[in-house]
């Protein structure tokens, strides 16, 4: 078996934000579910735009914010996942070959627009995400990049493609070239409402299939029915070889079939925006990861990763993590 | 004579940001002049996007950026500049009415496109502009609603129309239009660059035809060509009714024929991109002034909206100013 040539390859959807801030009236008037995501159609999109604030536009997509916080930590990174041909592709192929990623998936042509997630970000920094997948789940197995998977020491995969039956087969296709390949692969949970819509199929992936896992609290506790966070992790020990369970302010644990790490959350000095804490937090990990640290260092480097993005607004760094990691000694 | 029933209007270049982090080495390789505006044609504007770093898009234009912080401050604000029929163009008209604008120029069918200002920004916090002008220019005179013009206290040009006649034939008239209705007109110098292009067409028009001045320091010494910044004070004396000069860190000088104020600066935690800092100045001071306070507390309220905007990313507030404003006491 050759030695990988890339740390991690990401498969997921390429969206590209919206972000805006909003009252906590306006989440209400327009019946959002606070701090989770939602798909919406194209007119849906349309108007809730219509109504909402000035908007800043960014790339994003959650396997997309998590490998290029992996190359901006100095790792090779790779993705897969569809845009259309219109100005907003564009912008997100742009933004991530920029950072060094390798992408490479052809965008979509005559068919439904880029992929775009409207998030309202309220007054404490909580971000609630609407997202319209036009493209994005366009994505078929043809799509994946066989040797790309192959090279890539961990595949990385986002629960949001289980929401169509093209990608969701595309995924476990995914995963099996990178198993047959000697490789591992991950996977994040993304949402307690995705969890909900596909809680069997995921936990049948998971048991066996899955090398590393994300979820947060929320997701972990949707995935296992329970309220309890401890009985939750307890439910996943073994299923993953690794689960990795982060709990905002409460930091994060690391749970494998012997051992169980945590650590506590990077400090920051102000909290302006929650968009993307658990893909940078992913980052920081999976880099830790393929560079062979042990548990504690790679979640403590996920800490730092998820600070930084925290601390502003949008899923992607504002500065190179690599002098990030390197000022706080996990180079 | 009709009371105004809008406080500000704004004219200027519709423009869409594209805002991304760039080494000083970037800088000198590209051959940009650091802190100034270039302007650019699209085959360069496509270049340079393709090496520049992974951006954020945000709406522009140095006059909108100032229309959108004095309706934040609670104003009654209106706006006349062209974007095309495109996906930024809509992304401009959303975010300058999502502040509550009046904005109804008609977007440009079939010509260029919607212009965009690629923005690097140093380490040090400066950014340098790149424009590429698009429709944006597209704007004339038949684009100036004169009932607008006629019902606001002031009207607001920023000087980088002047890079085009028909712009520059617009603009004049706008002028003209405010003070036949017993209005003020107001112009901001832009650039130093834009003031060495047009330098006489510039002294023309301040004398005796612009009521409030802004310019920083560099503007206003290359308008009177000198280095010493208080020989360019002495030369403004009288010219403009009234001449706000912005000294970034040392402050502000509000200099009329009779009298001279100045304010210092206001803190900022940590200066993260001066995008948008002398427009936001503007709004700070013309929203007091359309209020009746004295030239010092315009002056701390421009300096007030400079140092927010300076705090992060964009030239757009991210917070609401008129809550800002208020817990400052300049409300």
């Amino acid at each position: 078996m050759a030695a990988p040539t890339i740390d991690v390859v990401g498969i997921g959807n390429a969206i590209v934000d919206v972000l805006a801030q909003a009252d906590e009236s306006f989440i209400t008037a327009e019946k959002l579910a606070k701090g989770t995501m939602a798909l919406i159609d194209e007119d849906r999109a349309r108007a809730l735009y219509e109504r909402m604030g000035s908007g800043l536009e960014a790339s994003g997509g959650s396997a997309a914010n998590t490998i290029a916080g992996i190359a901006s930590l100095g790792g090779k990174a790779a993705y897969i996942g569809k845009v259309a041909d219109d100005l907003l592709g564009k912008v997100f192929a742009h933004d991530l070959r920029a950072t060094g990623v390798r992408y490479e998936t052809a965008p979509l042509h005559g068919g439904p627009a880029t992929a775009r997630c409207l998030i309202l970000v309220t007054p404490d920094a909580q971000r609630t995400m609407n997202t319209f997948l036009g493209a994005s789940v366009e994505f078929q197995a043809g799509d994946i990049d066989r040797s790309l998977v192959e090279a890539a020491q961990v595949t990385y995969l986002e629960g949001y493609l289980f929401d169509r039956p093209l990608a969701k087969a595309a995924f476990r296709q995914a995963g099996e070239i990178a198993h047959k390949a000697g490789r591992k692969v991950s996977l994040t949970l993304s949402d307690p409402f995705c969890v909900d819509r596909h809680r069997a199929d995921f936990r049948d992936l998971i048991r066996g299939h899955v090398d590393i896992l994300f979820a947060n609290e929320a997701e972990i506790c949707s995935l296992y029915e329970t309220k309890d966070f401890a009985k939750a992790a307890d439910a996943v020990r073994g299923e993953a070889e690794i689960a990795v369970l982060t709990r905002s302010e409460k930091g994060a644990t690391v749970i494998t079939a012997k051992d169980q790490v945590s650590v506590p959350a990077a400090p920051v000095a102000r909290v302006v925006d929650t968009t993307g804490a658990g893909d940078l937090f992913a980052s920081g990990f999976l880099y830790g990861y393929t560079r062979g640290k042990d548990f504690a260092h790679c979640a403590k480097l996920g800490a730092l990763c998820a600070a930084e993005i925290i601390s502003h607004f949008g899923a992607r760094p504002e500065v190179k993590l690599k002098d990030l990691a390197a000022k706080a000694g996990l180079a």
